[in-house]
This record gives C-alpha cells, sequence and structure tokens, in this order.
C-alpha cells in the first residue's frame, strides 16, 4: 500500500465545494473518479479542509492510499489525464504511511481578492468581489493588526458550525492595495468556518467607514458573530497553500 | 423608430460566437432575447462583426431599430437586468437612424493574450493562449512590420472563406512582453475570417524560430494560406475596440 500526496490546482466557480455530496458536482467527487478511471480500483481521497462552493485553490492538498504500482514520477501526468480542465494536478509525491493531509496540516494561507475599481472586467466575475465603495486602506490595516494572535474566533464563524473549540491562531492578515485591486493575505494555523470571509466582510466595513478601526477589537471580544460583518463572497477567495 | 447603438463586454466562453445559430447558444440571440423581453417586441441586432465560438470582447459595438419608449438613459440597466452575467451592456445610445454597426465601421482593434510562462494558472485557460517554447519577441516584432500596410492578406485568412476581395488595410500589429505574457494588438480597417489567429499563429512561428523573420514577407506575396501558420486559438482573442 502506497501513500500519495496530491496538490491541486482548481478553479472551484463550477463546484458545490470540495466535499463530497449526494446531489451536486464536488472537486473531491471529480479526483476520486479520476484515481479510479486511473487505477481501476475504488479510492476515497483525504482533503485538507473543505471549500465552498466557487472558492478556488492554487495549491489544495489531499492524499489517497493506492496499491497501484504507477511509477511516481508518473502519477501527476497520469491523473492531469482523467481530470476536468478546471482542475490541474500539480504536484503529487509518495509519503510515509502516517501523512494525514487534515491532520498533519499546521496552516493555510488564504488570498481574498476585491475589485475596487470602476467597471471590472466581466472574466473577473468569478475570481473577485466587486466592491463599489471607497476604501481607507490605512484604517483597514491598522483593524487587521488586531486580528492577529491567538484569540477565540467565534465572533468570526458561520453560526451554523459548531466547533469543539473556537481558539485559533492566526499569523497574518496583509492588506494590499494593486491598481483596482485590494489583496487579503490571511495565514494562520486553522481556520473556523467561513472566518477569512467573514474576517474579509468585516474589514471592508471598516474600509468603507462603517465600523471605526477599534471596533474590532470588540467584535473580537464579543465572541459574537452578529457583531461582525457579512461574509465577503465566495467567488474572490482562493486557498493559496497549506504548510505541514 | 430609434435606432440604438449597443456597446457589450462579453466572456466568449460559454457561447458559439456572435451570430444566431439553430443549434447551439450564442451572443446573439442572448442580446436579441434580452432586448425582446424588455421592449415585447421582435428585435434583430446588427452586429459589427461575426466572432468565433470563445473570442471574447471588451467593446463589441451593435445596433437595433425599436419603438420603446424608454428613456436612453435607462436604456443600459434595463437590458443588463435581462443579459446573463458573461454578457454585459456598457454604453447604450440613441444614434440617427443611418447608423449600422457593420458598414459604419471604419476599423476594429483586437488583442490576443499568450500565456508564455513555465506554469499557466487554471482560472486564465479560456482567456490565454498557453504557448510552452522560448519566443524570440525582437524577431516577432520585426516580421510584424512586414504586415503593417494595405495588402491581399489571402494567405491570412481561413480556407473556407470566399470574400469579395482580400485587400485589407492594417495599421497595427504591436507585441508587448508583460511578465508571462506576450500580448499582441492588431489594429485594421476590417479583417478576413481568422485573421488575427493565424497572424499571430505565424508570428509565434518566427518567435520560436521555425519561420525567419523575412519569410513573413514570402507568405503575405504568396496569397496562400497554406504557408502561414497555424490559426492560434480563440480562447486567446478578444475584440477591443471598434472604431466609426
Amino acid at each position: 500500500m502506497r501513500n500519495i500526496k496530491l496538490t491541486l490546482e482548481y478553479d472551484g466557480t463550477n463546484y458545490a465545494g470540495w466535499q463530497r455530496q449526494t446531489n451536486a458536482v464536488t472537486v473531491e467527487q471529480k479526483v476520486e473518479e479520476a484515481i479510479e478511471k486511473l487505477t481501476g480500483n475504488h479510492c476515497e481521497v483525504i482533503g485538507s479542509s473543505r471549500t465552498d462552493s466557487g472558492v478556488h485553490a492554487r495549491a489544495y492538498v489531499c492524499n489517497f492510499f493506492t496499491d497501484s504500482a504507477i511509477p511516481e514520477n508518473k502519477l501527476k501526468g497520469a491523473i492531469n489525464n482523467f481530470l476536468p480542465e478546471d482542475i490541474v494536478a500539480r504536484e503529487c509525491e509518495e509519503v510515509s504511511l502516517d501523512f494525514h493531509a487534515r491532520f498533519c496540516s499546521k496552516g493555510k494561507r488564504y488570498i481574498y481578492t476585491v475589485f475596487n475599481g470602476r467597471q471590472r472586467p466581466v472574466i473577473l466575475r468569478n475570481y473577485t468581489y466587486y466592491y463599489h465603495r471607497e476604501l481607507n486602506i490605512e484604517n483597514m490595516k491598522k483593524a487587521a493588526k488586531y486580528l492577529v494572535g491567538t484569540y477565540d474566533f467565534s465572533a468570526f464563524k458561520n453560526k451554523g458550525s459548531k466547533p469543539r473549540n473556537s481558539i485559533r491562531t492566526v499569523t497574518e492578515v496583509g492588506i494590499v492595495k494593486k491598481g483596482d485591486f485590494v489583496i487579503f493575505t490571511v495565514t494562520g494555523n486553522a481556520f473556523l468556518y467561513n472566518m477569512v470571509r467573514i474576517i474579509v466582510g468585516t474589514l471592508l466595513d471598516v474600509g468603507c467607514g462603517r465600523f471605526e478601526v477599534d471596533y474590532i477589537k470588540y467584535i473580537l471580544d464579543s465572541k459574537d458573530r452578529s457583531k461582525a460583518g457579512k461574509s465577503a463572497p465566495a467567488a474572490g477567495l482562493l486557498l493559496d497553500e497549506v504548510f505541514y
């Protein structure tokens, strides 16, 4: 038995997220089908995280076990032959049997892209959040600093989710303006459900003046989801890297 | 009766080009349906040109006649309400009754985007041509100069097309390298079928060393399609502007 670590880039536009569902097409399903076609055997892939419907990935990591004898250096190309064009295997390597894409993950980096110009090109509609209001980037950067550290992020998680605990460590909330784009980089050891999107939505509320800079600290302390801003749309979000 | 000039941006990925077809969904069909829903009357839109399946537009121009009393400044928004999200009305103005989007056109500018880096992001697959080989941009620029002027461009037209004559005036064939991208700008009074894509394909043959720089002049003089390079894929092509 071999354990294969697979790194995928995908365009999430046409998928109901990563995780398999009965009534919708997901990335996991497409990846499992590709491996099954290649190896001839049933395959269950272990993902590093769920991603929401419409969220993209530059380097999503998953792993799977196989008895296939296909050489390591041929696997990536072989899997790509069976994947649709919006999912691409970027790396494929044999790892020790105890590697687990989710449990072994030490952290993740997400990138969120906002289009803040006058007229968004049509071809960016699935990859950016079109935000019209003028943004005070300096205030957003100041507010973002309150989110770096180890805190109970209950105010920044989807109401429906019930994690064992809501303490997470965020190591970076970067904000850069490049032309018409405002790009958020959020890195942490792990994330609650919708956490990055709620962080972005809340920082945009600071940027447009709806929230004072210091109000972010109050939201964090409140542990109350209703105090934070809206969850920013899925299309702007990209899982950039998973750390091991 | 009013004559309305409509400027559209569209992502051509999911359409079989501009012109109506019986068995495929086209941009023209979507635009006519939107106007019919808005005005309640049958509508035939006059396009400035055909675009191929998968080709995009930043500012495609068309016109249509209507008895609708909707004020000029409300028309754009009203049409957008009925258009799918990959087709967007950008400008909408009432023009004189003798305006004809095709016959009045004085020229067009196309942009063609090649990805020439190591690994193309998945989300660019529908908007770029992924060309792996190393390119000599200076040679391509020298070759491009042969194409600027008024010539019989028979060597650069799709074999199946039978235009009344093949003489066209090209005023610009620009080539710029920006990071991993090579961007072609081709401007002219009018274009033969597939002309821009064949120009790009042929200049790439110069760039990779398959053709000598001066060979372009020989191809042009030959008026023989089989001498030129392949037609570059539709996905990289964007109709950037139509001049009146």
